[in-house]
C-alpha cells in the first residue's frame, strides 16, 4: 500500500471501556474499575484501555481490552464517543475512543478479574478517576440512560429470566431514583416483548413472582413493523 | 511535557464534515460535497475533511474544516462516530472522526463555496462517494433523523421565523417521507415552543399562513422542569 499521507503528523489513539454490570441482588449499577498499571498516574483509579495497534481496527482494540479483562467476546458494547483535547492526558497527546459495554456481572469469571486488578464500583460511589474519565463516564451513563428509553438495552444487564420486580430494579438503579411501578408495568407489558414463563422466582418474597424473559425476534419483527421501543418513565 | 508513551504507534487521525443544509424553496435536504484535491481518488466527490493537526482538538479541526468551506463559525455541529477499520483509506491508515453540521443554506456565502469548489446535492441524489463516505452520511443521516424526534435540532435549518407548512416540508424533507399533517401540527403546537407572530407569508398562498419562532429560552425552561421534547411522527 503507497503511503499517500507519509508526511502528515500522526497521534496517539486509545479506547477506553465504560463497563457497566449490574447485580442482580445490590441492586445497583456497577462500573468495572482498575488501577493503572503505567506512568503517568500510576495506581490511580483508571477505566479500562489500551493504545490502538497498527493492524487493529478500533472497535476490535476495545473488544481486545475487554477480552483480557473479563475473558468476555459476545457482550454488547457500542462506541460512546472521540475525546480529541490536545492536553487532555498528561503523558502526552492521546485522542481516546471511548465504549461502553453492558455485562451480566454473574457471567464475569471472578478468578479473570482479580488477575487484572478490576473492580465493580458502584455508581453512585465512583472513587476520582485520572484525566477525563469522569466525564467519559457521565456520558456513557447519560447513553445508557437514553438507551434503555428507546431500546431494549437494559435485558443486556439482567440474566435471561427476570420477574417485573428485578427489571423495575434495573431501571431504578440506572436511572439512580424511583420509578412509579404501575406505569412501569403498564408501559413494558403492553410493548408485548416479555414472554411470561412458568416459573417463579421465591426467594424475595414467600408468595413468589413470576419469571418473565425478553424475546428479541418479536423486537425484531416489530421493528420491520415500524414499532418503536419506549419505555419511557417517569 | 515527558512524552510517556513515545515507543507506541501513531495513527494519522482525520474530521469529516457531514454538512447538511435545507434549501425551503425545493423542500430539499441537502448534502455539501466536494471534489477530492489530493491523490489518491483525485477529483473524485468526497465529505469535506482535513488532518487533525498536532495542537488542535478534534472539534476544533472539525470546526476549521466547516469554516473553511463555509466561512461560517457559529453553527450546530455534533460529533457522530470515530470509523477506525484499518483499511477504510486507500491512502493510508486513517481514523476519521465524523462530525454532523446543520445550516440554513441562505447563510452561505456563495463566492466561498464557490472557491472551495463545494457542491449542494439533494440527500436523495448523492453522487458516488470515496472510501467510506456513504457510510458516514447514512449514519449522520440517521442521527438527524432520530436527532429532530427528541430534540429541537430541525429549527437550525430553517430561518427564523417559518410557516408551519414549512416546518413540515422540513421533517418530510428529513424523512424523506410525507407525514400526517394534522398531527404533525398538534404535536408542535401542544408542545408550546414556538411563537405565533402577527405576519403572513404571503408569496405560496394568497390567504397567506402566519410565522412562527422558535423559543430556546422556553425549551431551556421546560428541559429544567423535565420536560422532553418529543416529536415522534408517523
Amino acid at each position: 500500500m503507497v503511503d499517500h499521507y507519509a508526511v502528515l503528523e500522526k497521534h496517539l489513539v486509545a479506547v477506553d471501556c465504560v463497563i457497566f454490570g449490574y447485580d442482580i441482588r445490590d441492586k445497583e449499577l456497577k462500573l468495572l474499575l482498575i488501577r493503572r498499571r503505567f506512568e503517568p498516574e500510576l495506581g490511580k483509579w483508571s477505566l479500562p484501555g489500551g493504545f490502538v495497534k497498527k493492524e487493529e481496527g478500533v472497535s476490535e482494540a476495545a473488544r481486545r481490552v475487554l477480552y483480557q479483562l473479563t475473558g468476555l467476546k459476545d457482550v454488547y458494547m457500542k462506541q460512546s464517543y472521540a475525546w480529541g483535547d490536545v492536553h487532555r492526558d498528561t503523558g502526552g497527546r492521546v485522542i481516546t475512543i471511548s465504549h461502553f459495554a453492558l455485562i451480566n456481572t454473574f457471567e464475569l469469571n471472578p478468578v479473570m478479574t482479580e488477575a487484572s486488578a478490576a473492580h465493580w464500583r458502584s455508581i453512585s460511589r465512583i472513587p476520582e478517576l485520572i484525566f477525563d474519565h469522569k466525564k467519559i463516564v457521565e456520558r456513557a451513563h447519560y447513553e445508557l440512560k437514553e438507551g434503555i428509553k428507546l431500546k431494549p438495552v437494559g435485558f443486556e444487564l439482567l440474566p435471561e429470566k427476570f420477574t417485573l420486580v428485578q427489571l423495575q430494579d434495573l431501571y431504578e438503579a440506572i436511572y439512580q431514583r424511583k420509578i412509579d411501578k404501575r406505569n412501569f408495568r403498564k408501559k413494558i407489558i403492553s410493548m408485548n416483548l416479555l414472554e411470561k414463563l412458568d416459573e417463579k422466582e421465591k426467594e424475595t418474597s414467600k408468595k413468589g413472582a413470576y419469571y418473565y424473559r425478553f424475546i428479541p425476534s418479536k423486537y425484531d419483527d416489530f421493528k420491520r413493523q415500524g414499532f418503536y421501543f419506549s419505555l419511557d418513565v417517569q
